[in-house]
């Protein structure tokens, strides 16, 4: 029997709508080029993303189109997360940092008939200009309003068209089911796979991490998403925060730590959120300059893992609250954030600091499993390590476009996320490793990410990345790549006394394979680049 | 074009899953009518929820059919919250407090097939069984295991059921649009109309429910909903707790404040859910005996208007921050919370309290609208009053089986709540009236929800509550029912005097409508009840 409650879609407008309605003064800060500041609220921006969607009308865009963007984190960005979906269209992020063969597939493989780029960017973008079959029309942002000299045709500036634009609510009708969002994933292997979000599934994402235990994120707080908008649907905040209420505060194209934390202390940012490389810097940062951030209480931390030691030093030097997150791409992104449990309150610190170097409990309406090589379910014994798999409303039951990586999505629902990882008894995910970054050393495993959590609680330590290099004898080794800090000198055989402790001594790295580098190469999305680890590793 | 994510449906199991993978050892604690406590675990509660589906369709539950509730708040009717609709059956809460005539009619226009009845209440419901003419099995909920003597037949003893029944899931598969739960209001005229709630509705609200600014209720919390679970859906706290794995702390039958404090006491409870009336016989409470309840942080309190004396007491004396709320019935309940936004945290404490005596903002995907009689929509003036129109994925688009108040629900998609408001210009719904419950005068509108509050922020003045008087020259006159403070003692005078700069003159009750009474009745869910209150205005 169907009950009798409204079939009220969820559809992304209803967010804007409860910004407008309810926070109409609440601000979206964007540093600009220059390093000017732009300002204005989420009544602006509700005004802004009506004429927007005049505008990628004029332009062409047909039902189902998908508008792509070239760009940093920016009110226009943020304009553009609503006006395509809410117009018809699907928002599809191009990641920046890609290699040219990258963006040349993606572009192609997405069929995007509008890009709208920034000017800062031009440059990067042209030489590929030609290779997009399907782009109609190029829209360029600019910081004075005024179009650069460009190769791109047919292109127009963005302001000129906004000032030309109609006033009037144009949105269409759209189902939950509609696209609403692409995404693809800076996969290392195969060709870049994407996920097609829907406006339900960006909804009830959005709904998701609003949960007082999984982001906690208030119309009090002051949010500076660091993570960029190009990259994993900008881990849903462009919905969540006008949803909440909550200012927004963009860095635009400058994220070195002098310059976060400037803007977080003018701005009084309260929860800043980004990839754990940037907050590395920002730590140190924040060390020699002897500063501290009152006004800051959360940082949300993933994209890769945590170190526990990094978590410990924000806690104790700064009174700041670094909160874990794990997803994926395909996951919207979110799948779990790391929080103690009431009964962890009385815990040891150290106790404490253990849970909180987990990746944590999946958010509601994100089931997970843990199998083995055949498919078998295995328990939570804080043991049993296997490949994570997940479903739920928000989760990709296919890439977009792609028969070859099928296979990651099972006949009976579930997405396999290439992630290993155990789950232990208290229902807290831990992920061991990338399947690709584990290093298989005599027939067992050794995890990349718990070595690097050791070396990198070592005092003298900055930064370290573990890889696998070939070896005849064990069929892989472990090589480490060390950062020291500015004045500190660790000597290899120090850092291997203090692993002793942790590990077997046959998952010890050899003395020669402490190697210190002045920097650990960072991907397109600033996490830590293994490939190229590897590659060096194997070389040497 | 469509997206590709999961089509998961929103349907209960999720939540009971979740209780039991990530909050296997949550407690659950219920009073039992000896004053016993009794607990287990949520793990424990999803084994007994097994057991229990398979009851249900051992006494011949069919897809789709009502299965009756007659109970207070324990386990055992939290059981039947879940068991019911996972099973494929509707969960149909009844109102222990209402008039036998009523009753029968609820029972016989659901068509339920099973009832669940506590043993305290048997005698209130024997003398009405013969007239219920679609119930097939009696099933009696007591403290020892042992049945009764009852007239009731068939009847069974809930644990002897329990014993026998099976082990394994036996759950159906549900679609998120079948019903899951059926709640009649206690209108005061017509017959009462019921809202058949969907999985969807029912997970969706409590989606809505747990984001931060809405209940924030936490992991961390242990909550005792005092709100019964025979009204409203319970306010939907059954399904939020157990998702996000609060504690759960139910009283029982026995609501009285000095039972309330101790279980509160003994239970570390750090939220407390309720209607006005109970929050005002413990606030009594607690002066009385100068007692503080340290661990209680927060209380909800809805379901009818929350003094402005009140909140503020309990803030100022205690350290409680009580959260009004706002709903109904049609609406899974809840429609807004009332917090304060950012930029309100620096007002004068005065300024802060007026806010916080409003009803709030809407949570997400609720929306709403002031209309006039002719159904224009009013501007957010902070003046503009007209009846409150509502709408969203947990609202009742009709009422169940019911004709005759169709014209609740409007063609394009709103349902009127029968409610008088206004909205200010940051988004609060400022509740004036039930439309039954204002006093018409002269032509003009007085509030006697504004009256009351007035009244009851008097230091000597425990509760009040004013009606309406027939009035020959002014069509209605306001008529002020008072209950002094123990041992206070002030004067109509003193009373008139105090409003007299909160209302204009042809408002104020005369001096001998200013009425002195030892308790103001409650209806069966502990509202004033106005109606009798009414009658006797009628009278005098």
């Amino acid at each position: 029997m169907d009950g009798l409650m409204m079939e009220y879609p969820l559809t992304i407008d209803r967010i804007l709508n409860r910004a407008r309605q309810f926070f109409p003064d609440k601000e979206v800060v964007s540093v600009l080029p220059s390093g000017a500041k732009h300002r204005y609220t989420y009544k602006d921006l509700y005004g802004r993303v009506v004429k927007l969607s005049h505008v990628l009308k004029a332009l062409g865009a047909k039902p189902g189109d998908r508008v792509a963007t070239f760009a940093f984190n920016h009110y226009r960005h943020l304009e553009l997360y609503y006006a395509a979906p809410m117009s018809g269209y699907v928002l599809h992020t191009l990641n920046i940092r890609l290699f040219p063969e990258q963006l040349e597939y993606i572009v192609n493989h997405a069929e995007d008939t509008l890009v709208f780029v920034d000017a800062s960017l031009l440059k990067a973008i042209e030489p590929l200009a030609r290779k997009f079959k399907t782009v109609k029309h190029w829209v360029v942002m600019t910081e004075d309003g005024k179009l650069p000299e460009t190769t791109l045709s047919p292109v127009s500036e963005y302001e000129a068209l906004m000032a030309k634009a109609g006033t009037e609510e144009i949105f269409p009708a759209v189902s939950e089911w509609d696209a609403a969002g692409l995404c693809y994933t800076s996969g290392t292997t195969g060709n870049p796979k994407a996920a097609l979000y829907t406006h339900r599934s960006t909804y009830l994402h959005m709904l998701l991490e609003g949960q007082t235990d999984v982001l906690g994120l208030s119309e009090r707080d002051v949010v500076m998403p660091v993570v960029p908008m190009f990259h994993a649907n900008a881990w849903g905040v462009p919905y969540l925060s006008p949803n909440i209420g909550a200012k927004i505060v963009y860095a635009g194209a400058n994220v070195a730590p002098e310059a976060l934390v400037k803007l977080m202390e003018s701005e009084h940012v309260t929860y800043a959120m980004g990839v754990p490389t940037i907050w590395i810097g920002v730590l140190q940062y924040l060390r020699e300059h002897k500063l501290q951030l009152p006004e800051l209480k959360r940082m949300l931390s993933g994209g890769s893992a945590v170190p526990r030691a990094m978590i410990e030093a924000y806690k104790e030097e700064f009174g700041i609250t670094m909160v874990q997150a794990w997803g994926m791409t395909e996951m919207s992104p979110l799948g779990c954030t790391c929080r103690l449990k009431r009964k962890m309150e009385d815990w040891p610190e150290a106790r404490q600091l253990d849970m909180l170097a987990k990746a944590g409990i999946p958010a509601p309406a994100v089931e997970v499993k843990i199998v083995d090589a055949l498919g078998n379910e295995l328990p939570w014994d804080g043991k049993s390590t296997g490949e994570l798999a997940v479903r739920g409303p928000a989760v990709a039951k296919a890439y977009y476009r792609n028969e070859e990586a099928k296979g990651q999505f099972t006949a009976d629902g579930w997405f396999r996320t290439g992630d290993v990882a155990y789950m232990d008894p208290e229902g807290y995910i831990n992920i061991a490793d990338r399947t690709k970054d584990l290093i298989k050393s005599g027939g067992e495993w050794i995890s990349s990410v718990a070595m690097e959590n050791a070396i990198m609680a070592f005092p003298g330590v900055l930064e370290a990345a573990v890889v696998a290099r070939p070896d005849a004898k064990w069929d892989e080794r472990p090589v480490a790549y060390v950062v020291r800090k500015p004045g500190a000198s660790p000597s290899s055989r120090d850092i291997l006394k203090s692993l002793e402790s942790h590990f077997a001594k046959w998952q010890l790295p050899a003395e020669e394979d402490i190697r210190f580098i002045d920097q650990i190469p960072r991907t397109s999305v600033g996490k830590f680049d293994k490939k190229v680890l590897r590659t060096q590793a194997r070389a040497s």
